[in-house]
């Protein structure tokens, strides 16, 4: 690896765009995660694609690592920088470059944040759906697949990236994918590059989908008695199609943790909160439906927030869960389960992962995007105590292989990063290789984020 | 090539299930559409993904190609051997494996048909959406990418398609995809197979996503003075976010035709055929905020299907407007062209399409999927008339350039195949060669489905 040569080019090509300040270092070789420091060599922020591109062929030519950096919500430490080399922050690559209200779509650059995105678009009755939670940037969201409380009903990103501009890991451009709805043009690249968390290039501009802001909105919470109730209710509503715009589970510890958080009241018991997207009737309609679902399997309170200001304190609540859970127990670290199993198994999962946090004696509140069959346990762990992050490795452990035994995923939404590379020869088998070949097909040098997702290459 | 020892080998593995009928031959050498026959050495017939895998071996041991067959409907020359090889026909891997009705979904051999799989879903109250017009087989769908009708609101098979045991080029059984209705796992090979047109490996199981039938279903025809008003409302429509479930253009020709073949008696002006699917308020609903729109732009005659055998009838007429079209001449073939545009430029296109045909002096009514923006004209060529075909072939070249200009791409549903091919360099530049070296990754003999999809391999 000839860093040195590396960063003499890089600072003639970047000049202030490349920082190695202790403070920068450290910053981009965090994680929100339980994992420790990994810093890269230096931090590179580029301001356009012919930077990205002259970066990545310095980078090729002296076998020096590139890790994309969005804004580092990614919980697998898949931003991380485990071999070192250069973490490329997308920070100075955020701008809105063209909407199009006709068309739905939408390019940016790939430093541009999902709320960012959504402020722009406030005055053309489009919004974009996927919504994570965190405040990430969308070039970041289509590397993990990442996904959130609305992908019951919009898709994950899989489904709202058209297209994509990337550059190679020998630092050439290249497009992928059309404006086109659909396309039947050769190897769906677009799809091979989302999810691929940087291991194939470095995505510097999308074309995202856009939907209709809905006619009406509705948002409901419901109380449960358990969660095999409550889990009873998503898998009767989900056969029936009701099409739900969000439908989250929070079990007894995170409605607690949650209201601890955010002044609410709610009961102490397993909760599904709902918002259903549509015209007015369509809304109604489906509420009153989902209404009768719930009855039937012990929900109680069902209670529609219809005002605006009701149901962002609903939200809020909902997407600060996660903040509000790590609260219970000041200075802890979460390492955050992540499996997606068939809706079928669904009650099944949640129940056994309920009984082994519970045994195992951590603090791991549940909550998930149960419409999918998603759902976390955010397990806390006291920094630095390994016997804790052992017993919390070892309940994701379980989790994750029930997960797989039920036809399920090790993650639903997170990623592989470092934290799940464990798992992918179990989760796909002679696929993994394949995985594999196709890495080393793209990037033989083996410089893009290593380390992550695919097998060790020789 | 060691085409004899191959063929001694697959004898032994095979048996009754290889055939050397010149009449089996010359029939898996055909396609639908224009082109030559080109026909394979032998026909197999296997009956399990173990003889696919032994098969592959076998051929990857001797460099003879494999050429996988559904029903042999696609349009671009997908399933043709041009250079000769083993076709695998998939007819006798034709079970519907397992039906899961609580998750919605479905495995299935690759020779099943979208009919068959339907007609075995009928008492479950669910149904595979992905209409190709076709009774093609989900092998083939899959490989195509292949849409439809219902593609704008279902999605196509990339949207539908949860998982596949693929053999690969090396005649190693891998599964992609899990049950869970979404995994961030590693890079999405079922995305990556999907649309590869039997290029990078042989699909011989397919877990399908299932939806639930409609409680309601409305259908609509409606009439306009010209193309440019029809377009237009399909425009203001998906702009409205309206939710249809079908949204077929016939222009003046089609309508023409399929009076002729279907002894309707519709006015010989452009159509829209449309499908809604919901609840009854909600069909009513979106039904009349579709009759205000047509209405602006002179739609006229707007008119409820609302019993069974009326819709039936329409989606009959729509289905055989490929037929009724090729009878307008008989003995004709037909020249099918595939274009998909943003949204906002589609009166543009098709209009421009029109008047190239309209100046080709060939027949060539235009119908198309185009709330997608996808349509097809269908130019009729006298069988082994060259200098017709390369009219046809010059104003498709001319809609595909000006679809690629415009955004778009030169398929929506049917593929490369032979008839595409070049036109990947001007769709896709450098990412072309992107597409060559995953193809030289996972299959480095060019064993599979050779002389398609890909750039010439060395």
């Amino acid at each position: 690896m000839g860093m040195t040569e590396a960063l003499s080019a890089l600072d003639t090509l970047l000049g202030q765009g490349l920082s190695r300040s202790k403070s920068d270092l450290d910053l981009h070789g965090r994680s929100e995660s339980h994992f420790p420091v990994m810093a890269p060599d230096a931090v590179a922020y580029p301001r356009n694609t012919q930077e990205v591109a002259g970066l990545v062929r310095i980078c090729a030519a002296h076998g020096v690592p590139v890790v994309g950096w969005g804004t580092g919500t990614s919980l697998e430490g898949q931003a991380q920088a485990p071999h070192g080399g250069i973490a490329v922050d997308f920070s100075r690559m955020s701008a809105v470059l063209e909407v199009s209200p006709d068309d739905m779509d939408v390019r940016v650059q790939p430093g541009v944040t999902r709320e960012a995105l959504n402020m722009e678009l406030r005055a053309t009755g489009l919004f974009f759906p996927v919504d994570p939670g965190a405040n990430a940037s969308l070039g970041g969201m289509a590397s993990t697949r990442a996904s959130g409380t609305t992908a019951v009903r919009y898709g994950t990103m899989r489904d709202n990236v058209l297209a994509l501009e990337v550059v190679t890991p020998t630092g050439e451009i290249i497009r992928t994918g059309s404006r086109a709805r659909k396309s039947s043009a050769g190897y769906d690249l677009t799809g091979l590059m989302v999810g691929a968390e940087g291991t194939l290039g470095l995505i510097t501009e999308l074309t995202l989908r856009l939907h209709g802001q809905p006619e009406a909105v509705g948002a409901a919470v419901c109380a449960f008695d358990d969660v095999a109730g409550a889990v009873s209710a998503v898998m009767d509503a989900v056969q029936m199609g009701l099409p739900m715009a969000r439908i989250e589970l929070m079990d007894a510890a995170s409605v607690r943790a949650a209201d601890a958080y955010a002044g609410m009241d709610l009961p102490e018991t397993p909760h599904l909160l709902l918002e259903f997207h549509g015209s007015e009737a369509a809304v109604t309609e489906h509420s009153e439906n989902f209404g009768a679902i719930a009855q039937g399997h012990g929900g109680a309170g069902f209670d529609w927030a219809t005002r605006p200001e009701e149901r962002r304190a609903l939200w809020a609540m909902r997407h600060n869960a996660y903040y509000a859970i790590l609260a219970l127990r000041p200075g802890a670290r979460a390492l955050v389960t992540d499996v997606c199993v068939p809706i079928s198994r669904l009650a099944e999962a949640v129940e056994a992962a309920s009984a082994d946090i519970a045994a195992s004696g951590l603090i791991g509140p549940i909550l998930g995007h149960v419409g999918d069959g998603n759902f976390h346990a955010v397990l806390l762990i006291e920094e630095g105590n390994e016997t804790e992050l052992e017993t919390a490795l070892a309940v994701s452990h379980t989790m994750v292989m029930r997960a797989l035994d039920m036809g399920g995923t090790a993650t639903g939404e997170h990623g592989i990063g470092l934290g799940k590379l464990d798992y992918m020869r179990a989760e796909h088998g002679a696929a993994w290789s394949v995985m594999g070949a196709l890495k080393r097909a793209m990037d033989p040098a083996g410089i893009m984020n290593p380390g992550k997702l695919v097998p060790p290459m020789n």
